[in-house]
């Protein structure tokens, strides 16, 4: 099985700045844990950041035959992206929505999610954990409605 | 620890009806694994399903100082009770709030949840392995930030 | 062929108080009309009022089986209850939403129904011979669209 | 008694198209039914349709001091014509709204009735059956609240 | 001077209904007033009415270079008509909206009119002496502005 | 007959600016052409223009008793002092309420008045002829409703 | 005198948790603060806490010819419970809304009041003082607009 | 292939008035215009033009067998006709809306068509060429979808 | 104790006008009753009345350092100044927001108070009684949270 | 003539992917089209696709001076990007909106287009002709209005 | 030049009261700093301070051939008047509106100023130093588009 | 002191085009007119436009450590962008927003601001000049709440 993990624009900043909302674990140090928990459930990740929607857009494209699902972390992009949201659709490989703060507890605007109308499901608000629920969710899914397309 | 899983309103139909929305495993079923989950994980369950409003508003209540988190899917409730929100709030027991269907791919006034704004953390769409990406989220939030109350 | 009425909170203080808008007939007069139709069209009715929306849902989810319609008048619970129109979605029961009154002359906030959205029809305005409409309504839709399922 | 059948536009149509939503029962049939229940029922049924929005207010107006009552599934001018409302509302003859589908089961527009607000009451979503309730409801209340104005 | 009079769906039951809401006096009684006042200020006036929104277009449509000014009550329809707006807009006659009872004490949905935007100015609330004062306005604009079109 | 004509806010300013939406006629012009009209039909017009809310709040109440009619413009109070509303509901004297301009035809804030649900009548867009016409309505209805209270 | 008092969900937690909003006094407290000024201005209360909407709504019904007067803090059912609404307004009981907080100064949810339509009126924002404020305001309502019913 | 053009209410008055929105071209023009285009491609065109609603629904009643498409520009029923809507969903004739003005520069009340989401699709904004881009667009949709239902 | 009471435009009025809506009860009586129970509770009372939302405000700020407490009834500024509610935080004496009639009974726009925001509670509903409770419920608060500035 | 054609993000997916909404054609075939149609039509066409708002930004910015017209389906941007639509107003190079399904037909927030505003005119729900019907309104309206500027 | 400084309601406070929105520094501060930079840039202001819109609104007519600009802080009054926003429009004296707090991280109601609209620009949230650049805006602003009315 | 001035999507096309919106200077004008206030002041700047969101994100996070300031005009992204609200909010350097033309005059969607939340403080409406005002307000809050950071 193989995952690709994306991170949205500004998570690279993660752990250094507005800890109180995002927490004070870096973006390594998620990549780090995300790697472990796929090497003991064996699967492979492929992780990524980018500031550029249009990158997103482009990566979660050329998903579809190399990899069985996609964990995101859209950011800001959560609320603004309809061309996230057309790229998760036209692909069709099964995608996890993750957000390390609970959205619904925030501004109005972060209450709105492009993505997750057609996202398998939605985790939100359990910090850096969000990520691995995010993992276990996909291959949960994958093995319980699907063999792995890809290897 | 010990964990209190609630469920709402029509989940003691589940697996017999609407099984394009919520599936077809029963509530046993969901019960079962959450119980094999809990028992991996060394964590002590305690499982229960209420029609009535009141009746989980008295639960929630009872949970402080017994229980060291919450699991709770409200059902119907979770867009109409602010009763339940307040319960929650007022415990301060940790709560996750699991939905078994992804609530924003349905009707408009599903995307509304009162929990949500004071729950730790909201698992949407993943049918019944979201509770167990519940107790697993609970369990983790627990280690991180406190120890067991309970036990 | 086996009807389930049923009557939600206040119902039973019909005839007493507020006859501008509902009339100054009572519940009992209603259930007796109720019941003398019922023998006249040869169908079983089986009358039940509660003030409590877990008691009305448990109703429903009871009637999957024994009975073939469920005749409702959600009263207060129409505008509040997402639990109410869960349950009789979830128990696929054709079900007549029965009114005393004519909600779209009333309060903004009645004429919104949850129940309307998953019931086969509803009846507004008419007073207590929307009941024996709603009976006739659900008698006319079992005879063209299926037989008995329960006698 | 003398009621006044009105069907609004495209209802002439029935039974050919959009079976789906509208069932496969011409009009012909329906005003067959009609005309049954109404010899039956011992009322003169006076059926007439248009697709004219300035017609039917036309026939509105001049049922006053012929027809005892009006029976009128407005069709698509439900939710546009404040014209047919006033109509209503002048000319005093109690009036019941019947519509073959269940409106609140489709599109957001098709929820606000302005006849509604002037109208003894409202049967939605019973298909033909709607039409015969209809009568019913009129021949009921003239029973109970007053003598008939024209026979 | 060549002023049109119209008047919209329902007006032509005046006198005789709602008296709360529109008076006791007839449409023929206004008629009779507006003829005076046109005699006393030597100004010609068509008066028609319709309970067509198709037939008020048309009649609007064929005032270009007949009539120096429209004085209009489009009761039911000024709420709902584009078309009639539209009418307004494209022969260029200026237009007096007037309306018998105060819109801005009556339903929501009535006070939005879709001709004020388009008309020179409108006068509600004044009963039967609205339209008078809507010819005396027609008058005043068509000396201050410009010289009679048509006579 | 005694009148009293209040001006609102900035309309002593009239003539001098913004002539494309108020013309160029002065307020003494104005005044000049109310006193004769007022002298024409035998009525005493006290005419007063402020800036002040609470004055014009003050002038009001002083109305009752003294005069028969107001005949008002608030100008841009018109959308914002309930305060006005009040005085206007409290003294019960009939009031007319004028404007320069057709509201309906600029911005949207402009098109809710505090006034309107309180007045006999709103005059709007026909420029300084709006308060002659307004003059001629609160006579009128003086005329058929009731005596002077006054003189 | 006989006055009901009624707390709503979540009201026997007080004094132990969310002092913030609530305060530090227990719900014994306050009910000793309400019996002592009962007993001081010579009325019989009756207090009762449930967290069941129904239960409220029973109660609220049997109030009729047993009690003069209610005191009620519908809690969370303030802003979802139209049973609630309809029990005040079914039995007729004069009734004061009490809310602890100020709930204009919280959550945008908790600033509409289904009760507060059919409450004599309300209180809200000071804390315990709001239920003795409370039975004053309904003792002075009995006093000057009519003697006790009961006793 | 037979193609039925319909023109909605005012469009008669083009190229006369209004031509800052609309254009210089009168009606006759773009009629000409459709029947080169028609005769160029070798298709049947029947022209119409109604200010009645319950016209233009009747017309596009009578396609159904007739026409192989329609292609209309409802004009301002656009904004305000379910029945039109109702009309074009009901006989199922592939139908082209068009609109000589680009409706999304202009009054917010113009930027909602009923009938968009019953039409194949809809051209707006290029002034006659719309409607020959219209006929195109219906040609090619019979092309590729189906054969000619009529000749 | 010093306590400043405050009343809004048109308090003036009081029991001459609008009974149904304000009750009998002139100004005059109401202060009356206000002295007499400060004389009671040995307070001292400033009473003012104002048509003038800057005088108001005024008045409010010199509050500061020489009342212990404020009680306003804003009237219909209560909806419409955010003058008066800044006045009201910015020199932080503990404020009484007091209606005499239920706010939440009328005008939708009756039903936001921007005083209630930064007020320490709110009373509305009681008549008269209500400046009573207001003065109580000051009273109560200065003696819970803190000594008298003033005095 | 040079006509700019920009595919907006994820139409490089076209045709194999949600075939239901987008059809079966790929981009490949349709820019095939649009080259035989601009041989035919004697226009040289320059066709680019863009997942990246910032490129789609800079290749309209670049058109000025270059392109007599652009048509250009800006896909998810459509609703999301006012950087598009002030590049697009900003050259000023006449522009046609095309998109492949009829975006009235499916999500409410597909319904708001930002480039329309200050687009020529939109095609919308023609599939792949859509673009072919886009380039011939393009070569039209600079036909009719203007020369060529590039060529 | 002349520059006319207008501080709205309660700006008389500043320094005093809520520092943690508003800062410490006192208006005489403020007023100082605009001296001394009205010294340095060689123009003349004249600052005053209002509680009454009224007396704002006078003085801003009475700018009109006085005054060559204006800087306001409309303060509270921002958002509740037009009766301002007429006077700032009808006097055409060019107009920078000042606030002290960034309005648009407070309350919802804030963020609507009915002065932007025919303000010169708007400068919001730099505490006491956006006056100074409010002066310096108007100074550059009559720089560049015209000579001094005034001097 | 060191100043990152960042113009976002259309500002490199600045004085070519929609002169009446932007006015005529060119961004290289405007540019040199900063740097040279800046060589003034004695602030070092560094000067950037993109098009694309993603970089100006990216420029923004790179700016913590190396700059004390941030002066950004978002232009269209401005009422788009929650990445570029993130990004600001993240790296905690104080940043002014400027807009040439006064927003508030516009189109509605101009009227929301996802940076002003996160800002210092915003400047619209006064042209090129806002730039230099911005400028000057990030040095004077440098100078008054914290020293330089970087030089």
């Amino acid at each position: 099985m193989q995952i690709l993990v994306l991170h949205g624009p500004n998570l690279n900043l993660l752990g250094a700045r507005e800890q109180a909302i995002y927490g004070d674990v870096s973006l390594d140090e998620i990549n780090q844990a995300i790697r472990e928990l796929a090497k003991q459930e064996r699967v492979v990740v492929d992780i990524r950041q980018s500031n550029m929607e249009g990158e997103l857009v482009t990566w979660i494209q050329e998903a579809r035959g190399r990899f069985d699902a996609i964990v995101i972390n859209p950011a800001g992009l959560t609320h603004t992206s309809v061309a996230l949201r057309d790229a998760v659709a036209a692909v069709g490989v099964p995608t996890v929505e993750v957000h390390l703060s609970n959205i619904y507890k925030r501004e109005e605007f972060r209450q709105r999610s492009y993505v997750a109308g057609v996202a398998l499901g939605q985790i939100s608000g359990f910090g850096p954990t969000g990520y691995l629920l995010g993992i276990r969710a996909a291959i949960e899914h994958l093995k319980t409605t699907r063999g792995s397309v890809v290897s």
